[in-house]
C-alpha cells in the first residue's frame, strides 16, 4: 500500500469526523453562527495536530518506489531561483523545545516552527494573506502546509518568516519534513504549458497558442490546482447531494447511474481565473498577492455532461423560495489539514435554465485529463473557474455559503484603498460572474511586425462572465486618440445571455510610412455595453483579481 | 370632428397600406434585401406626399376650439431662446415655384422648402442624423416634420440648413404650417420636472427629488417621448399577436380580457434612457447628436400587468427554435409621415423566465399616466427604456428585427473614432441592455457642503442593465488616488441576475481641516464586477448613448 493510499484513508476518517461535525452543527441552529465558527476551529486545529503527526509517521514507512514525475519541475517554480531560505540555525538565538513551542497555540501567542527556526508571528495573524487558515499550525512547523501551499516558497516570504524569528528548535526537535509524498502521482503535464508554481500546479497557456484554436486542446488547456491532484477512477466515483432545507436529505449517485439518469447536454465555455492579468496590476500599480498570470489563464473548451438544474430538480430541491440559499460544490482534493476544497454558488444562479451549468465528464470529447476534475467536474459558465470545482464528490443545498477558506477568505473583491488590515471579507461580496475582458496575444510586447498593405495583423481573445457576448474589441495605436475596430471576429453561436464561450478577433491597425514603433491599447466591449476600464489604478485590489484594464504593448515596425 | 381624429383616421388607412406592402414583401423572400428597401422607400415617400396634401388641408378645417395644453411651454424648448430662424425672404436669390422643386425628389438632386426658403440638401442626405427619414421629404417641405422632431428648432439646426439655400419659394406656394395641431392633447406635466424639449415631450427629473423615493412618484418620472401622445382607452384598447413563422396567425386580445386570462405579476424596475447623462459627453468631449440629458433620464417604479412570456407561450411560440428571432413591438404614437414607433428585442430575451417583460398596466399601483403609456405598455427590465414600447398595440414575432427609424437608425454603439460618414447602422449591434453607472445626485456641481463629524454627505443613484446588481459604489475624494466606499445602500431584494431596479447610496467622505474644495468621483462596480470607465474620452459615440463614464463634480466645504 502507497504512502498516498494510506495519506488517502486516513484523511478519508477524518472527513467523516468533519461531516459528523457538520451534522451535530445544522442540528443545533439556535447555536450563534460566533460559537460555531470557534467550535469549527477548534475541530480544524484538533484535526490539523493529529494530521500532522500522522505525516512524520508517514514519512518513516515512506514507499521509496514512488518516483516523483517530471522531477525537475516538481524540485522547484520555474522562473523562480530562491537563493534565500528560512529555518537556517543561528547559534546566537536561545534554543526551545517543541513542546514549549507548542504552548504558544492561541492569537494572544501564535509561535510557529519552520526547520531550525522559531518564529512568534502573533502580530501578524491579521496580515496572512490566507486568513484564518494560518491557526491551523498554531505550536506546530509549518513546513507541512508550505509543502501544500507552495507559493510560500518564495525568497520574500523567507525573509517575512526570519523577520519574526526569535530563536532555534531544539536539534532532537527538528524533523525532516519531505514534500515528496504528497506530488508523487501528479500527472504528466504538456512541456508547452508555462509554469508559474509547480506545487501545486499552476501553468498557463502560452499566448500565440491561445489564440490557435478556438477551443483549447485539453493537454494546452491552462491549469489551476490548489492542492495535489486527487487518484479517482470512474467506475468508483460517485456524487452525494444533500439538500438542507428544514431537515436534512441525501441522495447518492454512482457517476454510470448519474449519466443514465438524466440526459446529456454540451455548453462551450471559456474557463478563466479570477486572477488571470494579473501580472500586469503587479506591473503596472503595486504588488499583489497572487500567482503571477499574465493572459494565459484562461482557455476555452466544449464541455459535456448532465445539467446541474436537472439533477437538482429531480433530487426536489425547491425551485421556488431560492432566496438566500446555496449550492456547495466539494471537490476531492485536500489540503495539509485534510480539509476537501470547496465553494459555492446562489441557488438562483444553480437553477437558472439559463445557466448552462453541467456536471460535466467529458472536455472537448474526451474524458476529462486528471488535471481538469476527472472524472467529474462542475462548470459554472460565465463564473471565475474557481466556481467550477474539479474532482466533484458532494453537493448540498444549504442556507450558507461554503465555510471553507478559499470561499470566504478569497476571490472576493475590494477597492483600490482596502489594504489587508481594512478589508473585512464577510461583508465583501464573492466574485460569481467576470467582467469584461481582452488581450493582445500575437505580437506580444516587443515583437518585431511586419506591415502588408500598410497595416500590421493584431490578433487576441476577448471575454465577458454572466453569459454576455463581446460585441466588439478596439485596438488604438495612439494612446486613445483613435480606435480601429477588429474587423475579424470568431463567435460562438449561443443565443443572447448564453454566450459562455470566448471571443478571438483580428484587427488591422494602418502604420504610416517610416513609423518605427507602436503601443497597442486593446478593449473590449460586451453585450451589457460594459466595456474595460483605461487604467489598473483604480481597479487595484489586494488580491489582484479582476485585473481588466486595457491591455498595453509596445512593438516594433518593419516595413 | 377633430383635426387629430381626421389625422388617424387617415393615417390608419396609410398603415393598412403598408401593412399590406409588408405582407406582401413577406411573399416575396427571394426579393433582394436591397430591393426591399427600394420599393419600402417608394412606399413612404409616396405616402409621405400624400400625407403633406392631407395636412396643408386639414390646417383648413381646423376645430379652433382646440386649444393647447401649458400653451407657453409648447411654443418653445425650455433654455433654448432661439434668435434666428431659416426661411426668411432672401431677395436677392432666384424664385423658385413649389412644382418645380418637387422634381428635385431623388438623392441625385434632392431639394426642400422651409418657409421662404429653397435648400439643396443633395450632399446632406449621407449625414443625416435620422438617416434614410429626410428622404420623406424629398421636394416638400419639411416644416410639417420638423413639427414631430421638434429638436430640429435650434439656432444651430437654422443655420446649418441656411448654409445650404439656393432660392426663395415663390409666395403663392408658401404654405403656413402649424403644429398645434398635433399637440393639442399632450398631459398636464409636473412643474418640476425640467424640460429639454416640449415637442416631443422630454424632461427629466432633478437630482435631488430623484434620490428622494426608491420608486419614483408617477408625475416625476422622466418623460421620454419621440412623438405626440396618443389618445387611448383602456376599454376601446387591444393587443394583436402575429406570429411569422412560416405561415402568418394572428391573435387579438381586448385589454381585459388579456388581464384576466394570465397570472397578475409585478417587478421593480427602472428605466434609463441609453442617452442619460449624455451632456456630460457633450461637454467634456465634443457634442454629440441627441438630447442634452443630465443625470435625470432614469427613475424607478413597481410595474404590474401579465408576463409577456406567459402571453407568447399561450400563442404557441415556438420556444425552442427561437435564435434569429425578434419580438417586435408597435405603439400607437406615430410620426409625420404615418408610421408607428416601434422597435424590437431578441425572442430569446423575450422568452426568459428570469427576464421578467411584463405587459404593464400599472406603475406603482396606479393606472399609467397617459405619459408613461397608458393604457399598456412592455416594460423590458434592464434594457434601455427604448424598447419598453409604450401605448403598445401590436407584437409581431418574426425573423427580422423591427425595421422601423428608430430601431434601425437609433440606439446603436460605435467606437469613438466613427463619424456620420463612417457609422455602419446597419452592422452596429442594437443596444439591449445598459452597462454600470452611477451619479452623485446631492450635493450638486458647485454647492456648498457643510462637515459634520469631519466628513460631507454624499449621495446618488447607481444602475446596471441585463439585470446586474450594483455591488458597490466608491467616491474619490482626490483624483483616484484613494477611495471611499459608500456605506450606506438602498437595494431591491431581487435575486442574482433580475436586479431591475436601480441602487440609492449615500457616502461619508472626509475632508482635513481648512480644506475648502472637494472634487469627487463616483465610480460603481456591479454584479459582473464590471466598472465605469475613467473619462468620456473613450467611449464617445456620435449619438452620445451609453455615457457612463465616471461622474465628476467639486463642491465647497463650509466648517
Amino acid at each position: 500500500m502507497s504512502l498516498r493510499s494510506i495519506l488517502f484513508r486516513t484523511l478519508n476518517q477524518r472527513n467523516k469526523f468533519v461531516n459528523l461535525a457538520a451534522a451535530v452543527r445544522i442540528n443545533h441552529e439556535q447555536q450563534s453562527h460566533r460559537e460555531q465558527e470557534q467550535q469549527y476551529r477548534h475541530n480544524r486545529t484538533t484535526v490539523a495536530a493529529a494530521l500532522f503527526s500522522f505525516v512524520v509517521f508517514a514519512k518513516a514507512i515512506k514507499d521509496k518506489s514512488d518516483k516523483p514525475v517530471e522531477e525537475s519541475e516538481s524540485k522547484k517554480d520555474a522562473g523562480t531561483k530562491v537563493t534565500f531560505e528560512a529555518g537556517q540555525k543561528k547559534p546566537d538565538l536561545p534554543v526551545f523545545r517543541a513542546e514549549e513551542v507548542s504552548k504558544h497555540d492561541t492569537t494572544d501567542s501564535f509561535w510557529v516552527t519552520y526547520k531550525h527556526g522559531v518564529y512568534d508571528v502573533t502580530s501578524f495573524l491579521q496580515s496572512h494573506p490566507g486568513g484564518e487558515q494560518i491557526l491551523n499550525a498554531a505550536g506546530l512547523s509549518i513546513e507541512p502546509f508550505w509543502n501544500v501551499y507552495g507559493m510560500h516558497k518564495t525568497e520574500e516570504i523567507y525573509r517575512l518568516l526570519e523577520s519574526y524569528r526569535i530563536g532555534n528548535l531544539h536539534d532532537d526537535d527538528v524533523v525532516e519534513h519531505t514534500d515528496d509524498d504528497m506530488w508523487v502521482r501528479e500527472p504528466r503535464r504538456d512541456k508547452r504549458l508555462i509554469v508559474k508554481t509547480s506545487k501545486p500546479f499552476n501553468a498557463e497557456i502560452p499566448a500565440k497558442l491561445q489564440i490557435a484554436h478556438f477551443d483549447t486542446p485539453n493537454e494546452l488547456f491552462y491549469v489551476r490546482q490548489h492542492m495535489p491532484v486527487p487518484e479517482l477512477e470512474a467506475k468508483e466515483h460517485s456524487l452525494r447531494i444533500t439538500i438542507i432545507d428544514g431537515g436534512t436529505r441525501s441522495k447518492q449517485f454512482e457517476l454510470q447511474e448519474l449519466l443514465k439518469m438524466f440526459p446529456q447536454g454540451e455548453v462551450r465555455a471559456a474557463l478563466m481565473c479570477a486572477g488571470n492579468r494579473r501580472s500586469e496590476m503587479n506591473k503596472q500599480v503595486k504588488p499583489v498577492k497572487g500567482i503571477d498570470w499574465q493572459q494565459g489563464a484562461i482557455s476555452n473548451a466544449v464541455w459535456s455532461g448532465v445539467f446541474l438544474r436537472d439533477v437538482l430538480v429531480y433530487c426536489g430541491v425547491d425551485t421556488v423560495n431560492t432566496v438566500g440559499k446555496h449550492v456547495i460544490f466539494q471537490g476531492s482534493d485536500i489540503d495539509a489539514t485534510g480539509v476537501n476544497f470547496s465553494t459555492s454558488i446562489p441557488l438562483d444562479q444553480a437553477l437558472n435554465p439559463n445557466g448552462k451549468i453541467l456536471l460535466a465528464t467529458h472536455m472537448n470529447g474526451e474524458l476529462l485529463p486528471k488535471d481538469h476534475g476527472y472524472p467529474l467536474r462542475v462548470i459554472v459558465p460565465g463564473a471565475p473557474a474557481v466556481r467550477s470545482v474539479k474532482w466533484l464528490e458532494s453537493i448540498t443545498i444549504s442556507f450558507d455559503e461554503s465555510p471553507s477558506h478559499w470561499h470566504q477568505k478569497d476571490y472576493r473583491s475590494f477597492n483600490a484603498s482596502k489594504t489587508w488590515e481594512t478589508a473585512d471579507f464577510a461583508s465583501a461580496p464573492p466574485i460569481y460572474s467576470l467582467p469584461v475582458t481582452s488581450a493582445i496575444c500575437d505580437p506580444a510586447d516587443g515583437d518585431v511586425c511586419t506591415v502588408k498593405d500598410g497595416c500590421i495583423e493584431v490578433r487576441g481573445y476577448a471575454y465577458s462572465g454572466g453569459g454576455a457576448k463581446v460585441l466588439r474589441v478596439d485596438i488604438s495605436p495612439d494612446g486613445g486618440r483613435s480606435w480601429v475596430q477588429a474587423d475579424e471576429m470568431q463567435w460562438d453561436d449561443a443565443p443572447p445571455n448564453m454566450h459562455y464561450a470566448w471571443t478571438l478577433w483580428t484587427a488591422r491597425i494602418p502604420v504610416s510610412n517610416g513609423q518605427t514603433e507602436v503601443e497597442l491599447w486593446a478593449k473590449a466591449t460586451d453585450s451589457n455595453f460594459n466595456t474595460q476600464p483605461e487604467r489598473f489604478e483604480d481597479i487595484w485590489n489586494i488580491r489582484g483579481v479582476l485585473s481588466n484594464a486595457y491591455h498595453r504593448i509596445k512593438v516594433q515596425i518593419k516595413h
